[in-house]
């Protein structure tokens, strides 16, 4: 029966690792707020999960180690050290990051870890909390096609949609590109509601036509009607992460002298949106900022107050 | 029986004259290019349609008349002298410009036409040819609701969704931002699949995955599969027109005194690209002039030469 | 004796037509609040300035009518009715508009005034205050050659270097690109000291450098020295009038569909700053919003609390 | 008597090693092409001067080490291995490295070297070719003080005016800025002489007016008139070098989360322009990229054909 540890026990890492749990493997966790890792362990006892005290504990044996972080250097921090994974991880072991990391410190971590005989995936997911968890997350790689199969069962049990993107750190460039559109969309799609809205078109309007035309994005099709137009903004995905994201596309661009003017643009935007909304904002408050530059107020003119 | 004209037959307004033409109304049509309206009239002289010799003639004795044209302007040349449009348009008339105009123009036509009696009504569509040729249009209409209910049968005669956008040139507005975001998302998506090309990423696989996630767009799920990907790049909506569209979004912004840093980085790269590309080119042609500032092409791996 | 009339006595205006008093041609002045008009005639009652009580009464029997105000609109709102100028303009007579103009409302001015033989300069000024105290402004003309050379010594009377640009608009082009590559310098030379103060650098020291060497511009030789380092931003010039001006230059580039993707970013950039700092902030200002967006101070280390 | 070595015999090396010659110091030169070693050695063989046959017997012994590389990475490559750099300093000796560098890795080659003891310099030079024949270049550094004035003598021989910006990195970033800011402002004008040679006016005209005005700066005085006006755009910085400079300045902007768009989009457009001109073009002939954007030249209309 494989051993699979899983460490960062965060918003979507929390449902990825519950699945695991459910399987027939036996489940390690490790996070660095441990007490988290403790009420993990303790609810999922009977199905075998247990907490490591470290990564290196963690690591021990697990034929699978996979970590979910905020950036990559979170899991480099965790390499070495006798407490860390480097400690643990045997030979032939593989280490999966779900973190949406960026290309430069994947390829530096795989070429580490390949010296140690470990295999190494970068495979950030999509899906958000909802995906994680339903299970239904899609899981972009980049790595090895043979490695991809080996861990292929651990995969599917939080994963849909599995895609092999490339060599190691294409998983990465591609979760930063689409993130990067996302911003993107975001922040044009807000731009043009504050241009109808001051020019007295209901923004509810203005998406309904936008919506069945060629115009449309997801941001216009669902974050701008239920949580803009609403003026709900729920905290479902922090700006500041969106903003790592884009800058980690943009990076990527720059390295491969990839002129990408509006990409680069959307980085400054969001850095300065970032800086003024502060860490707590979710990614769609940055609609907030384009109304506060614009003097508008993005609201359907039905809505009540 | 009501009687309606209309001028400017070309690729979306041929369709939308075709539509008219099987109601009960009686059409008369006029274009600049007067064979193509002898043509028209000629195919459907069995249901009554006929050519007039002038936009006088035509407008003379119709209780609405629809104008179909590239540019505002294109609408304003036909006004004045004695062949023109004020020399035949009834007091009570409505004229109803389905050019994808600008709201300074329209503000303008709908101000002269009012002191005559008669009513306006800036109506630009959306949906394309293959919109036009099923009669599913969207209308998108600035000005007064009253002159809308007057018209909607004969708008419902090629539209299948009229939207009330609000006052005289709104209409405008609404159908430059759309196509304003259509154009933006178009050169996102370029930018981002150029980077993932770049990086080693299979463009189909970068696809697949936006597709499936929150950096999907129109221009990611429609365009880039059947135009780009395949090289097809059919010429069905002009690189001109798009760029004269995106021209008029920028402008109202500006007009606004909205600030849209986005946007108008769209309008310089589009007139750049129109330059370019010159005056055939089609709209998504636009992605290779990404092509060749980045030096790469977005082409499936698995596509045969 | 030839006699000039003087309309807009501003912070610009007034010292210009002091320099008008002191010739031996007639003067009139007029101004919107018409107590400084007043103040004025009193002044130099003895050089035989009078004040004339309407634009038409200002310009009746006028060889030379001069006009400075913020806005082309500002002239344009004192051609029509009883007591506007095109009331008192004698065919013959010259209007030169000294204001900081847009090319389009100048052709427009021009060809009203041609209709009546009423010559028409677009001449904007440059030298601030101190130049219009000295006499010693630039002077930028749109028109024709033998116009200019008839008012000449008008002209000559408050400036320095008279240079004859092109068409009518053509000075009020060159006026609004010199403004904009200003206000592009401005921003530039922020962004530029707002990464050196952040990476440790002294903003004197890094001045210092930059100003023997290629990045120097007026705005890093003179604006940053004297009033950004020391905190001063006296008022001299508003933010307001500067985004007017980059505005007009943005514009003039959009209708020759000249691609401009910096100068259009700059005016995306001033209109958000003129937004947030207000009507009353001097242009220099500005560098005030760069320092909010980036989190910075650009203040010599030396520089006393 | 100190000795020194010098390694890079550049464009802008050659003469600065030619200033250092003259003194009484012993100087050995290093060359990755060795005839271009040879060649000076054999040149200047009676001032002392001698040829190195590896990085590791220039630095042997020498109390300063000096390189002047076309990137960082170029010095980098030069550490290692038992002909590399390291390999011959001696404890207590200083490199100083007169490359146009990037901060990382300035950072990366001071701490290595610090763990030998070895002091480190970034410091890069501006003044061109010319000042580097007069002997008056400007040194820009980054790096501890008493390290600078142990080598102080040894910059004074071809740097008139020796900057401390600040610790090991700044002088760098502050090279950086400058140009980029030198970018910007080339590209800057550029965009304004274009739209007003199409709106008709001389662009001589243009900068005659510009220059005594507050648009002014190093590239309308200097750039513009010798080179660009007169089509001679003469070879003598790379287009290729300037590009990596912005994108060093863009880089150290992002490291330091300092929103910077005009900066950002200014590295967008020379990659482009970089791309699209190739390996030899000149900085200034990036204008040329502009005009083939804008469909304008940029020439004085009495410029002879």
């Amino acid at each position: 029966m494989p051993s699979v540890a899983f460490l960062g026990l965060g918003a979507i890492g929390t449902p990825m690792a519950r699945h695991l749990a459910r399987t027939d493997w036996g489940l390690r966790v490790w996070n660095r707020t441990s007490a988290r890792a403790a009420d993990f362990a303790a609810k999922y006892a009977e199905l075998g999960v247990t907490q490591a005290a470290t990564p290196a504990a963690a690591a021990r044996g697990a034929d699978v180690v996979i970590t979910c972080f905020a950036v990559s250097g979170d899991v480099e921090m965790l390499l070495d050290g006798p407490d860390g994974l480097l400690a643990g991880l045997a030979r032939g072991a593989t280490l999966v990051d779900c973190t949406s990391g960026d290309p430069t410190t994947s390829k530096r971590l795989a070429a580490r870890l390949a010296a140690m005989g470990v295999g190494y995936l970068d495979a950030p997911v999509s899906g958000g909390v909802v995906g994680a968890e339903s299970g239904t997350l899609t899981v972009m790689i980049g790595g090895d096609a043979n490695t991809i199969e080996t861990v292929r069962p651990f995969l599917e049990a939080f994963g849909k949609k599995i895609v092999h993107c490339g060599a190691v750190g294409t998983g990465d460039a591609v979760k930063a590109v689409n993130n990067g559109l996302l911003a993107l969309h975001l922040w044009s799609t807000a731009e043009g509601l504050a241009v109808l809205t001051s020019a007295g078109v209901d923004p509810a309007v203005a998406l309904d036509v936008i919506n069945t035309s060629s115009g449309r994005s997801n941001a216009s099709m669902n974050l701008f009607p239920e949580r803009v137009l609403t003026r709900a903004f729920p905290r479902t995905f922090r700006l500041a992460l969106l903003d790592k994201d884009v800058g980690i596309a943009a990076q990527v661009a720059r390295e491969q002298k990839i002129p990408t003017p509006m990409l680069q643009l959307t980085a400054e935007l969001y850095q300065a949106a970032h800086r003024a909304l502060g860490e707590a904002a979710d990614h769609v408050e940055v609609v907030k900022w384009v109304e506060q530059l614009t003097g508008t107020v993005i609201k359907s003119q039905d809505a009540s107050p």
